[in-house]
């Protein structure tokens, strides 16, 4: 058995979930794990016949914690448990998954295999931003996705000067700025125009969001180095700005704060069954370069 | 003399608008026309010597409107004189002038011009918006850029079912969607990547902001019909959504909500000196298509 | 009865295209119509006993024309019938047809209600262009979806001058030049970036092909002008510059040659079943805007 | 003096160069270099008072070798000189000049620096790519920028089948496909719409040319594997295809051949005067972000 104590960790706001989750627990039990239940996943699904733990516990304890929901669910868990080396494997729960990626029909018998060591694993960085005044800390998060710099109100837009080790970089005009990993490339980033990055490279990629050059293009950047974004003016003082991290937790910040990230020392683990391929899941999720075929023709 | 009555309308917020403007009155008025100060600008630049009137006035009794600004005062006055036939002419001072062509240091030699009849005329198409509540306007504006319908708050996404004259085009989730004119596809909407429509077609442009599928494209529509997005689902209830119009004024809203937007009758009359062009206006303020030059390589 | 006589034009190199080909015209025949086949859909079919007529003869004799193939057939049929007035209908057999949207297994029906009357019809523009050298036109032609100027060899970039009614717009250098009818929109400028414009604007759309700026951008124009593109110069004069209509009929050209382009005085006439929807084609045949679906977790 | 040895390169269709050349040659022998001229270089620009070398000969004897003129020769340059470790600079001699990116007119100043051990290196990584037919390799070359799998003739596309280390990525039907070391980024790569990648970044990265999927995307991949693109098919069987290196060379191929590429074991070293920016560099040469200014009003 290669994993002894497996976590669950399920979509809180999901109706639906106690069902899947209850029958992925007794087959991990039946195998011989001991099973943790993250205790809003247990408060929300009413499972609780199982060790009920908070996302601490199940970072010291846990061989394994299995997410089960969308990438939001994901996302979460991941930088609930970045400090700890628990590695994750996603269940996409009735949701588009894209880094949750073994449908729940097939759970049971997924994680089987993964149990006995069919599994492929795989490092996905994490970011840590950090927003400054001055020399003051006021807020610092982590992301596995993205930083996104947003202006916050109705309208306007914001200006960024922007540093990679204190070297200029460039100004940028924009609704907002994309500080995203390789994983975070297939998610806002790609709305904004981004190119998609595999997820083994050691690269963080800027995407602008509605920048006002006609020559703007995302750039990738190696991720050994510090980017620094100034917010040089808001056209509008009084509606302020906002950092993001994973579009899930966020700080408000004000002309004249600067936002530092780089990469955080410690990153995620996830597993896949064997066999697992990003350039499919690009191809299902994404309809990645999918062509048109005569059979389109009944709609 | 063409124009009898002449206004002359200034940015607000700008300082050193009075000398600029105070010199231009006093031409106009040597030229022999009646020269009107619009009641705000009047007030927020201390030129008091001429006659001060409200939008209102000036739709009634001027033959000519000037602005003096930049695009975003110019925007503001199209919208006030929508509803009155009087042309405007656009002086640049000390910004970014797209539809504000004519720079400040030329503005005397320019309008003389131009009163002895030296000018070409353009239509330039207005949107008008509507937000429905089921059978119940909650606000309707006009746009002579745009009407952006938007994600209010901190992240999230706004989900849009789209028609044109009742038939169904697609569904769209997105941090928004810009629907413009042809003057406005080169504000905002360039920013969000749409392409740049001459001024004098009969189009309505559609370009999402951030979509969330790769294969979303930006549409040009004949601006002969009503389109209508009904925001069918916010991603965050709470932080509702809004439409903006010319990103100048806007209206609350919220799931379930009907935007619809329609060219309206009302056009706005531009006027240039003789040889305005478009193009050119497009190579200078946007650098469109400027290719590097070797003497680029000082800085 | 509204069309008496109809004729049959058919994809060449097709095979199996006999049966399909053969059953429609003798539904059309037991309808009551008079049958043209095409000389050369007739000599590759060998379908034989009907009445074999030229393009020219069936633009004399011809109330409809139905065209089975791909769009490349559609385009060449288009061209052939251009300065008739004989109206054109699509089955697509066995392609991806984006202009010719009736699906082959519903031909019969779908033209048995079309022959009473069941139709709408729609008009979509032309465009001609000419090759100028000097004075002398060394090549003229005509297109429905486009009119492309390329770099003929093996790597390089043209350099072009293009002006709008003698009016400059800009100097571009790039791998070439889509000049696109509304129809156009969704074909070869669709893969270069460029924006969807319903077919019945009046318009005229402008797509570079790898451009070297960063701040180029698909422009649309009326159609009531004459677009002209000189050659300034070929990074390889060796290897040529080609001038292509609807990518199937093409002329060599040099630096100095100019393009001119216009809206032609014929268009062409496009029959679709009641009920035909130009935004339910887009999202059938390319996808535009598919929104991923779980259900697309399986591949 | 850190390089006793220094070769000269110079672009040879140049006219102009010898003075700039001889000048240059001139001050390195002032300095005490033995100075090596590379032999085209010699016969085309007449300056013959210096020693009169082959590639080979530069490999073997030069520390250090100057190349004066536009990308484009430091391209070829860099190709015959990639079995050597001799480091590489670049004086831009009348071109635009993004890798070559010291003025001619500072050009003994600079290099007087660099001598006196005043400079930056850094690697740049190469690309090597095989023609395959069947287990025969009918090509081999070697390319700094990119390797460019085009359809050759008029019109057309290409259809291919992508594998990264054996695993399918995607098909793809388009012009052609750019895969670019990111110092290619910003050579033809960008005109395709791709990204900027730091030239630091271990990645390769794949752009399409005119997709004919609207969810293409360009995709950065990680450059320790070998990428494999078998041409599947060509709507033009008779017109062919190519496959290039930086542009510069090629070799014909035709449906069935497979292209591999992947990082070549040897980098190119560039050296540049202390304090050379990369981002400098973008803004100045590709006017990457810059926004527009008042001051653009004077064309």
């Amino acid at each position: 058995m290669h994993f002894r104590t497996v976590a669950i960790i399920g979509r809180h706001q999901d109706t639906g979930l106690d069902a899947p989750l209850r029958r992925l627990a007794q087959a991990l039990r039946a195998e011989g794990c001991t099973v943790l239940v993250e205790a809003a996943t247990s408060h929300n699904t009413g499972v609780a016949e199982f060790t009920v733990c908070t996302y601490k516990e199940i970072g010291e304890q846990a061989d394994l914690a299995i997410v089960m929901g969308g990438d939001g669910t994901m996302l979460g868990a991941a930088r609930e448990l970045a400090n700890s080396r628990v590695p994750l494997i996603g269940i996409n729960h009735g949701r588009l998954g894209f880094i949750t990626d073994i449908p729940v029909h097939s759970a049971v018998d997924a994680l089987s295999s993964v149990l006995h060591g069919q599994y492929e694993a795989e490092e996905r960085v994490l970011l840590e931003g950090r927003v400054m005044r001055g020399d003051k800390v006021m807020y610092s998060g982590v992301a596995l996705n993205d930083v996104v710099i947003n202006r916050a109100g109705r309208g306007g837009m914001i200006e960024l000067h922007i540093e990679l080790d204190g070297q200029f970089m460039h100004s940028q005009r924009a609704d907002g700025l994309i500080i995203a990993t390789p994983t975070g490339s297939t998610a806002y980033a790609l709305s904004a125009n981004g190119p998609i990055l595999h997820p083994s490279l050691n690269a963080i990629l800027l995407v602008p969001v509605a920048p006002q050059t006609l020559s703007n293009r995302p750039i990738v950047l190696p991720d050994s180095g510090t980017l620094s974004a100034t917010i040089t003016s808001l056209s509008r003082v009084e509606s302020g700005a906002s950092v993001h991290f994973d579009m899930q937790t966020w700080s408000e910040c004000q002309a004249g704060d600067r936002i530092d990230v780089r990469r955080s020392r410690n990153a995620i683990r996830f597993l896949h069954p064997t066999g697992y391929s990003f350039f499919s899941t690009l191809r299902r999720k994404l309809h990645w370069n999918r062509m048109p075929q005569p059979s389109d023709d009944i709609e």
